[in-house]
């Protein structure tokens, strides 16, 4: 067992968990949720998109395959879900002194609608700092894995050890992105690993093609070198 | 009967009518639009938010009244229904020598999130340039209306010659916004004012509390003097 109890000197922190579909990164959520609970943090729980009334009313538009969506559009939608988010729970939460874990944020809009969906990061950007109130996560943990491994867990070879989010109802992205060109998940991943690069402080990139219980040591260790006792 | 043939100029232009619900711009919008196409151009008629399969889901989640939603994430969800609209719709018919005329625009959300709402200027400006592609219409007309004949008109009082746009459905504007505070529809009409004052090339105001014909007599000479021939 790790020792997790440092995770209590987290209040106020908001750290982003993120990477593609079959990253496992929603099983290293819940376990860090359920450590971070444990260790004497409040935590915050959110997930995009989504995570208010507002924002599953936004998603179920965006799991509609049977309407024709542009891009710019899908960007906006999940930009509206965010601003809703950020304001009803992630900035209440923060001044509260809780820990804000969010599943997904503006780095999934900058690797899927932005590297791989082709629209400018700064269109994303500047829509982002609006839509947040510019509400910089402290830390971005990327899960990095190649998409031939992701493929093989989220069709299901890999699935059996897996826990999905509580509610995380289908997967958006095996739903509308999925159907995509070939190589698109290619650049998902290379539109994560292109955000690290630019902001190291703000991001770590965690090798996710190991098993879950090392990924979850190197989940740690990023926090505690990042974020504890800062 | 005025004359109207001159419209058959408007070829590639994008109108918009704007004002607050009251102010007659949906009477004058269907006048103009019959006309305009029985002059011979293809008028392509939109309509905010909705114009689409997808903004029309956004417009529901909009008319909801149930659901908490921020001022900034209804500011989001207007400018998602109009990414789609201008990109799978008025660009096409721009392209197609049509003209395009459209009941609100970005001008609506300047006037109601913004100049009434709170949300700054800039944000929106910041926003709509992406959403739209930093597509600009020609001519803005803005329906100039005290609050209280606005107020009198959409209460009924003096309904009996007007005539929705099709499909119009439930006001949107008196669902959400007609709750809001006493002095917002002051707010909002000072909002669609600003803009005309700063930007006097784009904009017209016109004076809506005169009867249909008087303002309609007006908005075809706007029309003439500002668009045809150049």
């Amino acid at each position: 067992m790790p020792d997790t109890s440092f995770l209590k000197q987290l209040r106020s922190r908001f750290i982003v968990l993120d990477g593609p579909d079959g990253s496992g990164k929603s099983t290293q959520y819940r376990r860090l949720a359920e450590d971070a609970a444990a260790s004497g943090v409040t935590v915050c729980e959110v997930r995009e998109p989504g995570g208010t009334q507002v924002g599953e009313q936004i998603r179920s538009i965006l799991l509609d395959r049977s309407s024709e969506m542009t891009m710019r559009c899908e960007m906006m939608l999940y930009m509206a879900s965010r601003a809703q988010l950020v304001e009803q729970r992630v900035i209440p939460a923060l001044k509260r002194g809780e820990l804000v874990l969010a599943d997904r944020f503006i780095s999934s809009t900058l690797a899927y609608q932005g590297c791989a969906g082709g629209i400018p990061e700064a269109d994303i950007l500047a829509v982002g700092d609006v839509a947040t109130l510019r509400t910089v996560p402290d830390l971005v943990l990327i899960f990095d894995v190649d998409p031939a491994t992701a493929a093989r867990r989220t069709s299901g070879v890999e699935k059996k050890g897996r826990k999905p989010m509580p509610a995380q109802g289908p997967s958006l992205f095996a739903d509308r992105i999925e159907q995509r060109g070939n190589d698109f998940q290619g650049r998902v991943r290379q539109g994560y690993l292109d955000q690290a690069l630019k902001h190291p402080g703000r991001y770590a990139v965690i090798d996710a093609s190991k098993g879950p219980d090392e990924v979850y040591e190197r989940t740690l260790e990023m926090l505690r070198s990042r974020l504890a006792g800062r």
